[in-house]
């Protein structure tokens, strides 16, 4: 049998996957880029040695990474992807009626390109007229922005390498800069058991930049750890509220995981003061 | 490096671990036993090729399978585990002071022994003198008992192989005939994301014999799929409801996590109608 063994120095556990068929395989300027076919999982996205989506349970990754804050704002406009060159991000952002305007800030257009052609149900928005595509790094993209964004969202690869830029108390300010009163920033920020110190961190660094910061998290079988955690943070809105009713078709978010997700108030403190004993 | 890669035929991702030592190898009449020293996890228990605990996150499962149905009885007295050979479930239980009486009925003598060896911090009680080792087939040891059993545990290995007996309406039968009138019954019952229809059939052959039946889940990084399940039934008694304070010591159960388990009403629902789209 011809198997994929995932290259992730941070993971104890090592995931490997049977595979059928070498679908893609190539070099962008950025990284490496393969698409191989499983059994189970179909199609996935393979970025460095690391899975980023499978078209069996992407969903809950994107779903989760999107709904929760777009929920959480009454009516958001403009949203800023940073990442996501798969398209998935983007197609659940448009889900939402009252978006306008999608800066979809992908640095590598390879991705974007390998996502068209393999993923055809994941990148199905991307070319969307509501979408303005962007190939370059998403810390210069927010440079000196009028604060009129009501969700940002970070659909980067893990924290290591390129993206670690996108987790630094500069990046955040810039974030928050060009926020609008009710937006919401969104991030991934890794599993809340094989990571919990980055995840502690992330959250370290956001509360310096915003007033408000909190953690959800959600069930995602091919990210290593698991138990995958979003961190968010906001000018004062409350994510944990929803502003809008739940009506929009998804496989895995609702209104009852959008409060399930978020960590209980105990468990959250206890992260935060490093009495997770674990 | 020397590696371990799991055996299990029933998960689509192979999970796959570093070896610094084998402390232990050996066959059991029912099984291979194996135990292992991972730089991240400590020791690890392995039977017949899957991984049972590690030493490291042994607590989310064995908090997860006991303090649900112990705190929503009212007052725990005796309580049977079937399987649990390593002693953490045991362990757990006798954190509740109403327990008088705890049979331990594990199939496999040597992996009670093992686990005196290898993990005394979860083997710890089994040697408590509330505690009755029983040697033997769970499934006979309930044949005809009196009904005054307050708590019945599954703690077995992977629904296949010899476990399965314990997963019959003829088991299910035994074990609603012993329960006392608040009595639980709890068991494992595999990964939502791996094993979603074994998940719904054990619910389905539940609700055949308990009037009431329901679902919790943890997240556990050692077990295929992570997102790990366990069935619960009652003669009528609620599992939701706490029906104690919480104020044992525990490193991830908690009065806010009894609630929190819970799979969501409506995800439920869908479950059970086979609409989760997974």
């Amino acid at each position: 049998m011809i198997r994929f063994y995932e290259r992730d120095p941070y993971a104890p556990i090592q995931y490997s996957y049977e595979v059928e068929n070498i679908l893609y395989k190539g070099k962008s300027k950025f990284q490496e880029i393969i698409v191989v076919q499983n059994p189970h999982f179909g199609r996935m996205l393979i970025l460095d040695g690391v899975v980023q989506i499978t078209e069996r349970d992407e969903f809950f990754y994107h779903e989760m990474l999107t709904h929760v804050v777009l929920h959480a704002h009454p009516a958001p406009k403009n949203v800023i992807i940073i990442g996501g060159g798969d398209g998935g991000a983007v197609r659940e952002v448009l889900k939402h009626k009252t978006v306008e305007k999608v800066y979809f800030v992908e640095i590598d257009e390879e991705v974007i390109n390998v996502s068209r052609k393999f993923f055809p149900k994941v990148a199905c928005d991307v070319d969307d007229p509501r979408v303005e595509i962007k190939c370059m790094d998403g810390a210069e993209f927010l440079k000196g922005r009028d604060a009129d964004i009501d969700v940002v969202i970070v659909d980067s690869t893990d924290i290591v390498g390129f993206a670690t830029s996108l987790f630094t108390e500069e990046f955040f300010t810039s974030v928050k800069n060009c926020l609008s009163r009710d937006g919401f920033y969104v991030t991934l920020s890794e599993s809340l058991h094989f990571h919990k110190e980055i995840v502690i961190e992330v959250q370290e660094t956001m509360k310096k930049i915003f007033p408000l910061v909190d953690i959800y998290t959600a069930p995602i079988a091919t990210y290593a750890g698991n138990w995958w955690t979003f961190s968010v943070a906001s000018k004062g809105a409350l994510p944990r509220e929803m502003r809008q009713k739940f009506s929009i078709n998804t496989k895995y978010y609702s209104d009852e995981i959008h409060q399930h997700a978020f960590l209980p108030n105990k468990m959250y403190e206890k992260l935060m003061k490093r009495k997770l004993e674990w």
